[in-house]
């Protein structure tokens, strides 16, 4: 029977009751199959599975969204019984920032890696989903917890914050959960109309043309994935509109231009598809040369 | 006998095995009786007394403060002996901040509090000093962390931190420790001349003449307690070259021009004697009206 707790003190009292090691998931709620797979590698891992749904209103740059944004906990609590979760943990805002109305004053500032990429176009977002981690992590203390590939530059930034204030939790990464075509999960994906549903395959496609040629030339240089990857987005249509298409470092997320030889590269793409921003990722592209 | 230790992961593993609570006094080394008094007041209330000595490079603005800053650990675990502490954590700065000498990127602000008072000639000193305490606190998980109210505004800020990031730990402000004279104990005092350290006194006096009036006049304003003590700090000779002296709510440490009536206040001052900045507080002038 999986419990549902209103407050992080209470969340703490639960887990401190259960067994070790505890595995925390921390979501935005509007739970997808993307979000159960997390909950199944937690499941796989830890012998108790807390999972949050809290939408903060930190990362939020916009208050419209932050406003319309799903909230679906009686469905959320469903699909975390479903994917073997113990705790459904949904503190109020007030719960997790006692300051509230006010914004909290205490941030978390991730330096550079939070303005690139999408935090590019979304100046604060990554201060304030690392302050809420950190809080979530500190006042729940998990063992494990667990983010998804699926937002690379987030899991990358996580695992910095952690590493930088010495957070006692070891965080894994999950790989992305696809549908059959290859579309990542994403809470946004209802949002396509059936047109933009098939063209948005365009993102995954470019990576894979991508990943092929790295692995036909494992020499290639970053630039000439990019290239690979434009041109699949250029491609596929009025409905694709290109943001990025870039090879990283897969652990600092820097560009990497030059041949990728024996680095560790990422590959990352963003593009507006019939009016919806989707994002993809293969968080090592060299993986598959091995 | 003390431990010493140069590794935060080691000081977390010989307080793991020792006996709980576990209390935690950081500081900058230099130690002297004012330290010495959080150690046996961190002593009165733990099983296991840990002090770290670490000089924190991200506190300090200027790099010429930071290298003649002094390190005298010898004599530092024998003043932690003496008090009666368990172990000493003196980790190098690699330790503390994996990145060095890169600055770590992630750091935690701290807001408005931390650029009045003594953070208005100090950019970046109290998100420094924040950033350093989250990172021992998250590492060594004691169940308490002593501060002295001597340095009012980092005391008031380590307990915003702890608030808005939920870090598991009992904050414990320890009343200041004084020279015969009232001066309150500094390292900074070994550097006053013999004729800065009698003018130094200036502060104390211009505490106690606020607090003497607000004692007969309950409903003083918070612009006559400030009038008082800048009068005496004024007339302290020209050695003292006054700073600010002003009266704050005792939690917020937001001005309290108005009259104190049944508000908590706390009353703040900052001087250059002869050259060395000192600075002296009452982190709660109306306690003595009860």
């Amino acid at each position: 029977m999986i419990e549902v707790v209103d407050s992080l003190a209470e969340a703490r009292a639960v887990l401190r009751r259960g067994p070790a090691p505890t595995a925390l998931v921390a979501t935005m709620g509007a739970l997808h199959a993307g979000h159960q797979s997390l909950i199944t590698a937690a499941r796989a891992r830890a012998a108790q599975v807390a999972v949050t749904v809290f939408v903060n209103p930190l990362q939020f740059n916009n208050p419209e969204d932050l406003a319309r944004y799903p909230r679906t906990l009686e469905a959320d609590v469903a699909a975390c019984a479903e994917a073997g979760a113990d705790l459904v943990i949904a503190p109020s805002v007030e719960d997790v920032y006692p300051t509230w109305p006010e914004l909290p004053p205490t941030e978390v500032h991730v330096g550079p890696l939070g303005s690139v990429l999408e935090g590019a176009s979304r100046p604060g977002h990554f201060n304030g989903m690392a302050t809420v981690v950190v809080a979530l992590l500190a006042a729940l203390q998990p063992d494990l917890a667990l983010f998804g590939e699926k937002d690379l530059q987030q899991l990358a930034i996580v695992r910095q914050v952690v590493r930088d204030l010495h957070l006692p939790v070891e965080i894994v990464g999950v790989a992305t959960s696809r549908e059959p075509d290859g579309l990542a999960r994403s809470s946004r994906n209802v949002r396509l109309s059936p047109e933009a549903r098939e063209a948005a395959t365009a993102l995954w496609q470019a990576l894979r043309r991508a990943q092929a040629r790295l692995d036909r030339e494992p020499q290639v240089r970053g630039v000439d994935l990019e290239a690979e990857m434009a041109a699949v987005l250029l491609n596929a249509g009025p409905l694709v509109e290109p943001d990025y298409a870039v090879a990283l470092d897969a652990e600092t997320l820097a560009p990497h231009p030059g041949p990728v030889g024996t680095a560790k590269v990422a590959l990352a793409v963003a593009a507006v598809v019939g009016g919806v921003r989707l994002i993809d990722n293969l968080a090592d592209a060299t993986a598959s040369q091995a």
